[in-house]
């Protein structure tokens, strides 16, 4: 690849955002070869407190006045550790949220929570990716959607969840007089903070992330922007005070979307007009971060896994690839689809083990380590918090088969870490049936750099190699790779990424000898999700 | 009935005694109304030590010596209890023991340990029921009469067990060469001790338990006694050393097979000459002491269960009843045919969450029993020891099926209890699709007086009343009952039952509103059951 640097080249900074669940990070890195400057991090303090929110009904809002002091405090807070002149030498900045995360706002495009009048109203804030109030609204979304013309779940794996924008915003309509007299359109948490930075919230105007759009909204091409008005009134007629006021236009991560506006170039000591670029998901900006390209399979590792993919257009076009949960053109990487798939619990599984038995993580790992691998050890499936890919179905469960008087918490333990390495098998093994060959893991997040034994397994049972990146900071880091590219100083997102230097930390490299025994463990988890399936 | 009471009726005691696997208990009760008048339980004391045995390679020895003498402690502290003319009063003595416990012997019928040369020899002693050293042998023993003209373990439920006489003796022959330089017969336990009293072990002379010997030596009066020699040969020449110096006829437990001896009648002050039964195994003898009759299943609760049925030999004839471990003419009650059946893991799988959570019983099932039952709930597998009946298979495991990540020990104790309760109803089912119903269950044994939590699930899922035996003696008792006949004083074992007197401390009703939800668990449980085959 040629790369094509500017001559503006030296002492350019870029900074990078990533909204997470609980904090805020950033980071400002130096163009020219990624190393990094500087970085902050602020905690959410009401969201902390768990103000707003009612785990028991799986109720979790934001305040967005309080993500606006963190993004505030924690630039500062990283932009004082520099040396003065950094300030002035930052081109641009792009930034990740949690998503779908969104908001109700009013003709002004502010979140109803900022008014003094809605400023206490959980549904008048955000509405954060885990919250779970919104099943039946789904349910309706999903009812309609399969009877009409077109299905508009389409390209999200065939059906719509709770967790994404369209279900939440319609079960605040229904549920809140208050807001709803109020409401004119919404938002998502990326699109907001990154119109606030350009000064830009105009619902019918701002600018739209293309990744969040298309992975949490239904928008798509094929369909000329988001589902139609008339589809939107069959799911209900209150979703009708939305109606002119959305968008059909959606941009990609490499775009300059405009320039830091003033207020917050003085709140920041930055130069007005830098380039902001669009806000995406997290785990797509971190697979961006993680060095994802065409072929490779980016797994982030925690309590669950969200796998990001990029496909080729011509080898998927228009067609949608069965039972994975999204697929968009320039979600991830701009000409290229991407294609975002997961375990809904993976850390979670082990964690539950942990609490079911008593003995830590570490102890479980230290028995499962000394066990040998054989055709009749125990099979796990891990369905514990239902199926996201391949073939979403919420409703399916977990099991362990091969119990006997002698069963330890360390061979259950093992029998789990091989479950989660064959959920991620099943998902590889459609994106391949699909046609669409992965070559290659990276695996990011908490579990890849801390489980040796979970990471070695899943090589194992992947039968190919598996990379760990060397940072925990992907997104951010990703988030400062397209801003770079918004702030021109990369002709394109690949460019960034070889410029700015993704280091490996760890490769796992399948032992042979036991790939024919996991190929045997697999069919049998394979035999054994079809008889679980059954008794849902 | 009616009851033939003999005249001499008043003041006529029997005794029962019941070798189990920790110690011998003794029980002396009136046999006009089964009231006891003392008993007494002495624990084996080198079997406490662990001597001759090695559990890690499932070796399990007992000494002759140290249970002729542990019998005659236990029978004088019982009898000193009792005012000095019990003992001249007692008119009879049955006995049952664990079974299949056999012991090689010489010439004279005596185990070869009680000899000066082989005291101290494993293999001289008897082979406890449970120890599983004789795998290969029983692996032979199968091949071969899998193939021979007859299939002599037909009534053995279609497979011999490592557990049983031939086997057992085949592997101490094949590997401890001076025993089987000396070995010329070999004995049950519990014919060994009757013909003690009796003063006759002559192997080819003394009495033989049809209990026994048709249960766990494939005696049958279809082929006219045991295996053939030609058979036996064939499964190992080294079975030849016993030919001729066994047995062809057995008796059934309501016959006197003898006098008490002189010198057992000096040892413990009775009369010379009062009748001696035979002895049986004691799960058996314990169904009859729990008041087994023609229809009712009697379920001997602990760690395993061993279950006991009587059916009407023109139900059954020579038919073999699919898939239950034993059936043998005249084994429980004289004039039925005793079926054999069991779980070989029960109160044993509650143990295993319980060391697998660190929780107690106790703990489980108080949050076990605050849980509702839905058709939705999660669904185990019992097999966590293999499976006994129906269809025996060692290589099944258990499975639980339905876990999410709130899944909490409780309501894995819930659903470990059901599949025990489903296991049983398996059980039952193959009875009925036999064409043996079961019109009632009576249960003994620790778990039946213990948990009403596993009880009352039994009821439900079984969907018929269960009702436990308000004693945790029915072994003694029911030996107490085959010598009140073998004495003379009924005419028929279920005389005695009548007279003597079963009490139940509980019965649990099946809770009708739960019927239909067990049903569906049930049939996931049979679904569940068929997949968790396939994969082993």
């Amino acid at each position: 690849m040629n790369l094509t640097y500017r001559t503006d080249m030296d002492s350019k900074y870029v900074i990078g955002i990533d909204f997470g669940s609980d904090s805020v990070r950033s980071i400002v890195v130096d163009a020219a070869d990624g190393s990094e400057l500087a970085n902050a991090v602020v905690e959410y303090p009401l969201w902390k407190q768990g103000k707003y929110c009612n785990p028991s009904e799986n109720r979790y809002r934001q305040h967005p006045r309080e993500h606006l002091d963190c993004l505030e405090r924690c630039l500062n807070a990283m932009l004082d550790k520099c040396a003065p002149e950094v300030r002035k030498a930052v081109a641009g900045i792009s930034l990740d949220s949690t998503a779908s995360t969104p908001v109700i706002t009013d003709r002004n495009g502010t979140p109803l929570a900022m008014l003094p009048e809605f400023s206490e109203d959980p549904d008048a804030m955000f509405v954060l990716w885990k919250d779970h109030t919104a099943i039946d609204e789904a349910d309706r979304i999903n009812e309609v959607s399969w009877n009409w013309k077109e299905d508009f779940t389409r390209f999200s794996g065939g059906a719509y969840s709770c967790e994404w924008d369209w279900a939440k915003v319609l079960h605040v309509l229904r549920t809140n007089p208050a807001v709803r007299a109020k409401a004119y359109s919404w938002v998502e948490h990326c699109d907001w903070i990154t119109g606030t930075l350009c000064g830009n919230t105009v619902p019918e105007t701002m600018a739209r992330s293309r990744c969040v759009a298309g992975h949490k909204a239904m928008w798509n091409a094929a369909w000329g922007g988001l589902p139609s008005w008339e589809f939107l009134h069959e799911v209900d007629p209150l979703l009708d005070v939305f109606k002119g006021h959305l968008y059909t236009e959606t941009l990609t991560g490499d775009i300059r979307i405009g320039g830091l506006c003033t207020e917050w170039a003085g709140k920041l000591g930055l130069n007005p007009g830098i380039a902001v670029g669009p806000g995406a998901i997290d785990c797509h900006v971190g697979a961006v971060g993680a060095g994802i390209d065409q072929g490779t399979l980016v797994k982030v590792m925690g309590t669950s896994t969200c796998d990001i993919y990029t496909g080729r257009y011509e080898d998927v076009g228009d067609r949608p690839v069965k039972g994975i949960c999204g697929q968009v053109d320039g979600s991830v990487l701009p000409g290229f689809v991407g294609f975002e798939a997961g375990q809904s619990a993976f850390g979670d599984v082990y964690a539950w083990l942990s609490r079911f038995t008593g003995k830590s993580i570490p102890e479980l790992t230290e028995e499962a380590e000394k066990l040998p691998v054989t055709p009749e050890d125990m099979v796990a499936l891990d369905w514990f918090n239902g199926r996201r890919t391949p073939d979403a179905d919420h409703r399916v469960k977990a099991a362990i088969c091969g119990l006997t008087l002698g069963s330890t918490p360390g061979e259950v333990f093992k029998a789990l870490v091989e479950a989660t390495a064959f959920g991620s098998r099943a998902i590889n093994e459609r994106f391949e049936e699909e046609g669409i060959p992965v070559r290659k893991i990276v695996a990011v997040g908490g579990i890849s750099r801390k489980s040796p034994y979970v990471m070695q397994t899943m090589a194992d049972v992947m039968g190919m190699p598996v990379s760990v990146v060397d940072s925990d900071q992907t997104c951010a880091l990703g988030a400062a790779m397209f801003a770079a590219v918004a702030a021109g100083i990369y002709g394109s997102v690949p460019e960034a990424q070889k410029a700015m230097n993704v280091k490996y930390c760890a490769e796992y490299v399948p032992d042979a000898g036991k790939s024919g025994i996991y190929d045997r463990l697999y069919a049998k988890y394979r035999k054994l999700g079809l008889a679980a399936a059954g008794l849902k």
